[in-house]
């Protein structure tokens, strides 16, 4: 479990300018990590301001030593998967390295200064990916109200399975279409009912994001052997965004296993993975539950976690439409939410996914489930925020939308904050809808009434 | 897609003489690929009877040439996916290639036997593992009598599905826990609702055995590039048995966004993938679907598919108990099926699972769901055999399942054959049930009455 130490110290600022702004999501103070293309070769990186340290080169530099060393050192073949299935102290010690060579009165400051494109490079001048290999991606069903409303949407006599507050409701997820942010994604085609009810296969018309928090996982646990909850929180190496696309007409039709091909055309998350030890200062108590709740059963309780599982972080999603941009008018958020909209906490999703025994690797990711709560702004996805299509939601373009069109754009961000700490950004998570591709050697669409 | 070559000639016989024996999986028609481990190295190689052509030794013996020698130097590493990434032809190649070589009249028979055991070493003496890196697995539900009799004993009005026939139903399994066959399946734990109706949490009482084809994909495709129906079969590298462990009692209770942990505890496959090219003769029509089933969209109907879609491939498990084991009685025969129980033909999943641009990369595996039929001995797990339970099954020792105790093994098989075909086998895919281990740090089982 992460503690406060040097470099959680809100005092201390970076002779890198751009991560002293107060709206800066990189300042010295969180140090997220992450992979880059530099020159066609994969390297991995931490985040400064509007920089990124490219760990290659500063281990190239010899300023680092011991336990620092070794982790910078792990990461030479540029992914980071070596680095994160270290223990912890190993990431402690990095982090603490970076953060003594990036403060505004670091002794080697003149040094890094003089070779700064070479091992600080902007961000700007380098092509962002995935940060780590991801073996299974796993996506929960952890927000009461977006599950209720589903269930509403879905003229559920009970909206809320029974199973809901026992355990945190999971499926597995497509890994191979996860995707960094930034670029397209393509509408999918997919079997549908038309508004007559009849199966058809096409481009699919309902297309939806939804607002997630991911824990990519650290050191991961051996076939058999589950993860107890008070050891939970220390297999996750840290976070990041996660749009979790949704083609609900497919979905709708296709579901009776759990979601198949309504999601696994294309998941994004952001860049850079915020480390369980910069989010320190922004730890909490676990969202209270209600009187009357059931109570938690003993393998998914702990008592460290109760008292510090939740995190102050605020989650925001906006919209700009094609329209808008041509227009120059400004994207509109739409969803302003927070993690306490949560029902479960991460290190519970970690114990109750190794209970029956099943192994994380290191680089798994554990999506949330969409993050939606009770008020109207904090509905994370527009099925959502309209509800489920009646209610259109009406922009500044005097366009409306109950589904994202071709040319829309989601950016997802994020922000932890608590007094008396410097507060820090996850970046973004981006991408935009581009158009359905002509369907190869078939005769799509069909020749109406040809269903 | 493949077809017959000199490889299928019914009159070859190997030098291998446990290769020719009437009842060989591994004939020298059938060259099915693997991986194991040998010295402590990860080795690829190919089954011949009782042996294992080494493919590294093989490589270094210069005995090949050509794209078969390409095909050989991809596996150097000690896994199959660079190979099965390749174009079908320098598979096609090695599998010619090492048919000469085994053949009774090879010239260069002499010059391996001086070097058997290095270059062939026997299958008893190596440790066979997972035949490839499987970054994400899939599985499909297609037997129609297997979704209906669930249906049925769900007590649905409809026990089919609305979907089922106008797309194979699939889910996303979890990869991190496939298994080779052989060696403990640890029974999990897990919550799930006991007599009274209370949540509980401890080791799963009811745990069964589903026997299942799965495909291994070879090229993949890109995300967003659709795979059409007529090149799915060419994605296809082979095939292999897959048995997909579940513990019921878990699955009814957490089952809302599909199978989770009652299935991710543990998942085997048989370690020999049988090529597609080697199942050639034992092609035959897609089963045909009843007057009155919808027709098949355009992109999932391919004509080679529904004339050649389907194999003549019998498949079989077999049940042993400790007591039996103790008393010398033989493992008994409890399921006898057919690949025609499959609605939809293995290019159908592949042309469905990509229909929405989801990209399947080199190893990824595709289970083709229960493989059950209408007869009684065709059901394919222990809920099928037994009518979910009220129907126990009686074993010859006296006693009766419905559900797998600790101690029972399960050994599925498989036997393609047809006539004028020297018939090939799967070898065999086994576990044993484990009992559950204590539970870390928790009080489990809990006293009495604290639910």
């Amino acid at each position: 479990m992460s503690a406060l130490n040097s470099t959680h110290d809100p005092a201390r600022r970076s002779w890198i300018e751009s991560a002293n702004a107060g709206n800066a999501d990189f300042p010295i103070q969180n140090l997220p990590f992450g992979a880059f293309v530099r020159g066609g070769e994969l390297r991995t990186g931490v985040a400064i301001g509007d920089r990124i340290v490219d760990l290659r080169a500063l281990h190239d530099t010899a300023l680092l030593e011991g336990d620092a060393a070794l982790a910078c050192a792990s990461v030479r073949d540029g992914t980071l998967n070596a680095l994160m299935a270290l223990d912890a102290r190993h990431v402690s010690a990095l982090r603490g390295a970076l953060s003594a060579l990036l403060a505004q009165n670091a002794p080697a400051r003149s040094r890094l200064e003089s070779s700064i494109d070479a091992v600080l490079p902007q961000m700007n001048d380098v092509q962002l990916t995935l940060p780590c290999t991801i073996g299974d991606y796993t996506d929960f069903l952890t927000s009461l109200h977006h599950t209720e409303r589903h269930g509403r949407y879905k003229g559920l006599a009970d909206p809320l399975p029974a199973a809901f507050k026992s355990l945190p409701i999971a499926y597995h997820g497509r890994a191979s279409s996860l995707r960094v942010s930034g670029g397209e994604v393509r509408r999918p085609y997919g079997q549908y009912r038309d508004a007559e009810g009849r199966v058809c296969f096409g481009p699919a018309p309902m297309l939806d994001f939804e607002l997630e928090l991911a824990a990519v996982i650290g050191r991961g646990n051996p076939l058999t052997q589950a993860i107890p909850i008070d050891d939970a929180r220390a297999h996750i190496f840290g976070y990041c965004l996660l749009n979790d696309w949704s083609a609900k007409t497919i979905q709708w039709f296709e579901q009776v296993l759990g979601p198949f091909l309504g999601k696994s055309f294309h998941s994004s998350i952001s860049p850079w993975i915020v480390t369980d030890e910069a989010l320190a200062p922004f730890r909490k108590a676990a969202p209270a539950r209600a009187a009357g709740d059931p109570a938690i059963l003993p393998h998914l309780h702990g008592v460290q976690d109760q008292q510090s599982g939740g995190l102050d972080l605020q989650l925001f999603a906006q919209l700009s439409t094609a329209a808008m941009r041509r227009d120059h008018i400004e994207p509109v958020r739409i969803t302003h939410t927070h993690l306490d909209n949560l029902y479960w906490t991460f290190a519970q999703m970690v114990a109750h996914h190794t209970s029956n025994g099943c192994n994380l690797r290191t680089g798994d990711l554990l999506g949330s489930g969409t993050i939606s709560g009770a008020s109207d702004e904090s509905r994370a996805c527009l099925t959502e925020l309209t509800d489920a299509g009646k209610k259109p939601l009406a922009l500044p373009s005097g366009e409306s939308r109950i589904a994202l069109e071709d040319g829309d754009e989601i950016v997802l961000s994020a922000r932890a904050s608590a007094p008396g700490a410097v507060s820090i950004g996850f970046g973004e998570c981006r991408a935009r809808i581009a158009p359905a591709l002509p369907y190869p050697h078939a005769p799509y669409p069909l020749p109406h009434g040809e269903h």
